[in-house]
């Protein structure tokens, strides 16, 4: 700390201010802001940029702390004026030469908007005098001096700016003209007037005249607008820390507005939407920067300057290739021409749609300009389902009644439904539903399946309903508080609209919104291609996502698996890149409609041999399923997790249902519900389950793995290579792992003696109780691989039911900025993590080959990938759309530390 | 291992089995069973033990894993026999000098009558007639080797003991006697050839006349009673592992039937009931261990031996003096006198009441012959529950017509209701009333204080009703399934016979008993004294034990609080030794009917100020009880858990409730129902709760926090010392304690300025979920004190709801062997514990001054309390009745690891 200063002019020497923000682990944009370390690069370049000094995040964030500028600060400022001064010839304050400013905020990362600007810094009364005689426009003078009033007035001292546009309105009014440019140089005087007067009304003290003062309080309020509402809420929407601060940046003005050898604009140095190598941007001539952005006047093309000013167009050019080969990326970039002199006054990564990233990405590598490493480094992993999901067509989508938590993108427009029943009903006759409910269960499985999409007015993003959406890739909105559902379950209203059984709605699954109506949507040119539906040749973004995904598999250390209950979806998942199965539960295969019923059958038996005999009813069911998926995977690991949750989540609940497996079992209707109420749980989630069900109704356990190991010996017969690996679930004591491996493995072994055939498989087990990871050494002397159920390890770390907390009080912790984002939706390092740590550092001392990996919601987070990568996991497992996201976070967390 | 061989002579020299055992970390017991090892020590000693070897617990493991005996083991214990034979001049199946000898189990803990002996072991045909020889007793003889053949034919061989005892019965009925001494010696032979034959018929081979075949059998058979059923059950009742495996003890036969100069005896150093220092015990002249025990003769008090046999006497009285000053500790012996001469059979550490465990102690002590350390390891902690809580006279006890779990010792009758209110009513006019629930909530809670006792159907042993019922010190017995209530309410049937309200029943608590009637009960004598409704001078054992406990506090490191909830529990912990409050429960004080209403009111609340004012009516409410407890507590710290459990909890369910919270709410009463609905949680153990209400609904705690300050204010003024100490439960993320912290800082600085008070507090946290005590460095950054919640911490770490799986999945893992104890009652070293322990090394490397306790169940569990001493803890705090019992825990965890 001690050798960097709290203000730095921008013709610095770069380097030694690195050198000492590397020894603080930093960078040069945590210290000076995204701005102005830009600044400070094309200036060090020897680029045309305004003369400008920057005040550190680390002096903002003193200020922040004391509530007031810290000892020496301002001292500090005007010294750094002072040599502005000196840069510029011009004075501050001086009318016969006088200098103006702009007072800029610039984080470390973009917040576009949402902190404060003062431009025209420097104007008073006698500088606005001077500057006339000096440019002999006083159209010019007049109009910089009021805009700069209103600014100051509002920005910095909280007067509303309505109350000084009002003043212009008057005298546009006088003077009979409509719009701003048409005011005459004598109104625009007679505003700044006006000005003075609402801002001396407004404050009790005149218009301050004396330019340093307005600089320290424009510094001020840039540095107060750091912590301001919409500031903080970008911030949690961004998941920006809020302890950064921002720089400020007080830049020299130019003038784009000077005559028409003078203009303004800005310009993407590739297309930020298509990705094309090509200048794209607006400019005007004789204008400030504010005017491009207002829309009062047409801007024209950036190509058509090369025209008007070759050798400025020129100038610019070279300055964007210059840039690109700088940043190795495409810029964002902000200019001014003053007089035929060409300025550059900002320039940053520019942002860009998820196809432009990727096409830019390839473009960048066949330029030569950088190197695969770099290349996927330039798209944002999550940017990529944009690319997977069926989308509405922005220009035909209605607005929207109501808006819920976007759960799982998408766009699904159908038919209301309201029980999964008549989803599959309706479905049968190829009718598209959208499924709306209260909150999903396993029972609902069947009708997610059948439906374009779900909607659910409780639940949040890690709800049944949003995980089993994202997992079968299910356009999917809940926690959407408007929906009333009709306590007859025939209609529902929305915000005043009543949507009855049939009638058309539309949800657009990555905004959460929803609409009236059948909304037209487009299927994902990728899926469609990568399904073989369409053409290659016709598909040009399938063929650069073909040409770049490879990069992020050459690249990445971690393995990346998919989380697939049907053979279908484990197809699409290989289609997408996954190399396996990493999560198969088996339980939502009990959910058809003759398996439901042997399967309470099961459930109602009272003794060991009735259980064991029902149980051998569903082995065909079982085997048939296992088969399906073994074929779809041959030869890549299949991870199958013997049944999880409570059996009362299978039982029958409405009298109807109770009645059938009264039928099916040959027990009484109340001896059923009976043992329902007997297995009713006060907290499911930390009851009779997992692995518990193994050691008390082992009968069901051994069921499934012969099962499991008899479809691999058909396939094997077959010729194919089937590769199981059988994961016991919820285990939190050696001795429940014993118990069921040595049962798995006493099948296993059976069955393959009986079948002759010769087979390598692995036992394994979750760690999902915070327990299971402390014992983890004595866990891997049975286990072969853990793989992390990081969804229960959060909850049970957190002491956090996700049905409980995410609708309740998660949105308020983040609102009150307790934390930065949902544990459930980007993995906790310092609790969850270290855990994972733990249990992997103490299970690989036991096994040193243990395979690692994660099958949590997490698994597709981008920023859970990183970690999994750098905790040394083998790989990660998500749901099949999210198979390339993982793929391409991988890749990242490798290049940016190596293992 | 190597310097250790299986099968040991007792004269071998103990030192250097010693030493090598005290490489490995083990004890002689551990490798010779305790009764080897004091055959061992009494044989060097010196003292006459008839010769005899043992084969070690290790010999027995391995013959267990292999399922026979490892390689070696027969010959080792043949060349034994051969030594044993040499020692005493007597060969095995010589007829002219026979060997006789018995094969006993000893495992390292005593498992009295579950594992298998065989005597008399060495007899057959041949033997038989050489003795009668040898002998002359023709009697005598025929006797042992009818009983041996039906012990060998029993234990070893599996033949059912009454098939063998017919044949004694035929020939007494034959004989025309009913008495087995008084069949003649020609019957006992014939009884001989009949057992043989019921041998053969049984077994398909004859009785084994070679005694080496006998002895290798007889050695297997002890092996394999390791893993009997009943040894298993015994295990699993006493916490004893089950891999100890046990040791076998082959002795030389010595006869005490020989004559009227042999007899037979046990006797304890001191009486076992009242602790007193007197000989105590039986001997019978001319018989054999097993007559003693039977019963057939009635056999005279050990004191008159000095009359019969007053050298024999005194040589015992001698022997007893020596085992007494060898072992420290009061002995229960064995000996026989064959023909005139003393054998010493076996010594152990004699089992005791904790009446006569204080007694020995303190008299040891006395007597010079131990140390205060060492007195303080002599009673057994849990013991003392027996002498605080009230006892029925086991007298008077009738048969019980049922039983449950034993949740919180102590006698109870009482007539039986079935609700709370009843409850009250019934108590405010004096009637004593058993409180009989499915289950019982925080509702229940005026009613279960108003109780004798507690009976509920469901849960186990840390259910609502068992953790209040030892709160309060009331008996209580939960999941007593046989209890079957009438939908009515008004009655309910256990095993046939209907109980209607009114009727009296009583309960005890120590055993789990319901008995029918009113069965007469005793207040504990020490709890009478401690609260002076008795005198010192009439209450020896208040005396005994105001005598001992200090002991126990001069040791012990640990200090030991309580959880008290009342001034009048306060009181009685402060007469049991606490010196502070570890947990104080705030939300057990809204449940008095008038507070229960406006808290209601205060949670049907629609804004932060309606919330606010209707917590102001609550204040003087709580400010009063936390007067009272800060009163009684004075000059002692008290720790208040800020509001915990879940709102839902607290608001009205049936439609009266729900009208009377409508009126005083002025909600209607489908808003209540509404608001109740909007509360409702899947997993209310992991939902919004503790300091997550805090959060959300910060006037709750701050208006606790006043009410604390307010109350510490008065007391100053009035010249008190109050001591209070803030808790914040359930944190699980930084932001929760910095959020709560401050705005409990604040209101207490507020408090203490507008009353001109000073004042030192403490503000601190439970750690009770798993991520708190990951981050613990960062949580001691804020929290002065950390109280570890074991209850929560266990059911987080292990995902264990206890409400849900104590009775239905724990009970099974117990029985099946996957765990040893419900980590409910005794804690989980190895993972929560390991939470524990990070989170003590991490939080004191933040603040090494850092208070750390535990307020959880497990702080009146000895071996918890052994933990906690272990593992750097300050204190632990328990319910006021196990007070005592964590004071000496405590302090025999100093002496066994000294902090």
């Amino acid at each position: 700390m001690s050798t960097l200063e709290r203000v730095y002019p921008a013709n610095t020497d770069i380097e030694p201010i690195k050198a000492a923000l590397a020894a603080q682990g930093r960078e040069l944009r945590d210290f000076l802001g995204g701005k102005g370390s830009n600044l400070f690069i094309m200036t060090n370049q020897g680029l045309p940029v305004p003369p400008d000094f920057t005040v550190t995040t680390d002096a903002c964030n003193e200020y922040v702390a004391l509530g007031q500028f810290p000892a020496g600060l301002p001292e500090e400022i005007l010294a750094a004026m002072a040599e502005l001064e000196c840069q510029t010839g011009k004075q501050l304050g001086n009318p016969d030469n006088p200098l103006l400013v702009s007072v800029r905020s610039g984080a470390k990362f973009s917040m576009p908007g949402m902190m404060d600007t003062v431009l025209n810094l420097g104007l008073n009364d006698a500088v606005a005098e001077g500057m006339i005689k000096l440019t002999g426009n006083e159209r010019f003078v007049w109009d910089a001096y009021r805009r700069f009033i209103m600014m100051f007035g509002d920005v910095v001292m909280g007067v509303k700016r309505h109350y000084f546009e009002e003043a212009l309105d008057q005298v546009k009014e006088k003077e009979g003209v409509s719009n701003d440019v048409d005011v005459s140089p004598a109104g625009l005087k007679k505003v700044v007037a006006m000005e003075k007067a609402i801002y001396e009304q407004h404050l009790g003290k005149p218009f301050p005249q004396e330019p340093r003062e307005q600089l320290l309080e424009g510094i001020r309020a840039v540095f107060d607008s750091w912590n301001n509402d919409r500031a903080i809420a970008y911030r949690q929407m961004n998941k920006i820390p809020h302890n950064l601060g921002t720089a400020v940046n007080v830049q020299t003005m130019v003038f784009g507005n000077m005559g028409n050898d003078s203009g303004t604009g800005v310009a993407f140095t590739r297309d930020p939407s298509t990705g094309e190598k090509l200048l794209y941007g607006d400019f005007l001539l004789n204008a400030q920067g504010e005017d491009v952005v207002a829309g009062i006047r047409t801007p024209k093309h950036i190509s058509e300057l090369q025209e008007l000013m070759p050798e400025i167009y020129q100038q610019f050019v070279d300055i964007c290739d210059l840039l690109e080969n700088l940043y190795h990326n495409m810029q964002d970039l902000e200019f001014t021409i003053e007089s035929g002199k060409l300025y550059m006054l900002q320039c940053r990564n520019g942002k860009r749609t998820a196809q432009a990233a990727i096409r830019i990405a390839v473009d960048m590598v066949e330029e030569g300009l950088i190197s695969k490493e770099e290349a996927v480094m330039l798209v944002e992993p999550a940017q990529l389902d944009q690319l997977l999901h069926p989308q509405f067509d922005s220009k035909q989508k209605p607005e929207s009644i109501t808006k819920g938590v976007a759960a799982s993108p998408g766009a699904a427009a159908g038919q209301v439904v309201f029980t999964a029943k008549h989803a599959v009903e309706k479905a049968e006759k190829g009718e598209r539903v959208v499924l709306v409910r209260r909150e999903t269960s396993p029972d609902d499985i069947r009708g997610m399946a059948a439906s374009e999409g779900i909607l659910t007015s409780m639940g949040g993003k890690t709800s049944h309903a949003a995980v089993v959406g994202r997992q079968m890739g299910k356009p999917c909105v809940v926690g959407c508080s408007a929906v009333e559902i009709d306590a007859s379950g025939q209609s529902m209203n929305i915000n005043g609209n009543t949507i009855n059984e049939g009638d058309f709605i539309s949800i657009d699954g990555a905004t959460g919104e929803v609409m009236l109506g059948d909304v037209p949507t487009m299927d994902s040119e990728i899926i469609l291609a990568l399904r073989g539906a369409i053409d290659m040749a016709d598909a040009p973004l399938a063929r650069l996502f073909a040409e770049f995904m490879p990069w992020a598999d050459d690249i990445r250390f971690l393995g990346v698996r998919t989380n697939a209950d049907t053979p279908e979806d484990s197809s699409l998942a290989v289609a997408l890149g996954a190399h396996g199965i990493g999560l198969t539960r088996t339980e939502h295969m009990f959910f058809g409609e003759e398996r439901l019923l042997t399967f309470q059958k099961m459930i109602l038996s009272e003794s060991p041999e009735e259980r064991e005999a029902t149980a051998a009813e569903l082995l065909p069911y079982q085997q048939e399923d296992f088969y399906g998926i073994l074929k779809a995977m041959d030869g890549r690991p299949v991870i199958i997790r013997l049944l999880d949750p409570p059996l009362h989540e299978f039982l029958p609940k409405d009298p109807a249902s109770v009645k059938a497996a009264s039928e099916v079992s040959g027990k009484s209707e109340q001896d059923i519900m009976d043992i329902a109420a007997s297995l009713h749980e006060l907290n499911p989630m930390l009851g009779h389950r997992g692995c518990r069900l193994g050691v008390t109704f082992p009968e069901i356990y051994k069921m499934q793995v012969r099962a499991i190991f008899q479809a691999a010996c058909q396939l094997k017969k077959e010729g194919l290579n089937p590769v199981p690996e059988v994961m016991i679930p919820l285990v939190s004591i050696m001795g429940e792992l014993d118990l069921c491996a040595g049962d798995a493995h006493a099948v296993a072994k059976e069955v393959l003696a009986a079948q002759g055939v010769e087979l390598d498989y692995m036992l394994g087990t979750m760690i999902e109780l915070p327990r299971a990871a402390l014992i983890a050494a004595d866990i891997a002397k049975v286990a072969e691989f853990f793989s992390f159920g990081t969804n229960d390890l959060t909850q049970t770390a957190y002491g956090f039911s996700r049905d409980d907390v995410e609708g309740k009080f998660i949105p308020a912790y983040i609102s009150q900025g307790l934390i930065m984002v949902s544990p459930f939706e980007s993995l906790d390092e310092q609790g969850v993590g270290r855990l994972i740590d733990i249990a992997c550092q103490e299970g690989r001392t036991v096994r040193p080959d243990l395979e690692l990996g994660i099958c949590g919601e997490h698994g597709g987070d981008p920023d859970s990938v990183d970690f999994c990568h750098r905790v040394g996991l083998d790989y990660v497992s998500c749901s099949p759309l999210r198979v390339p996201i993982a793929r391409l976070a991988a890749a990242q967390a490798q290049v940016k530390s190596p293992r």
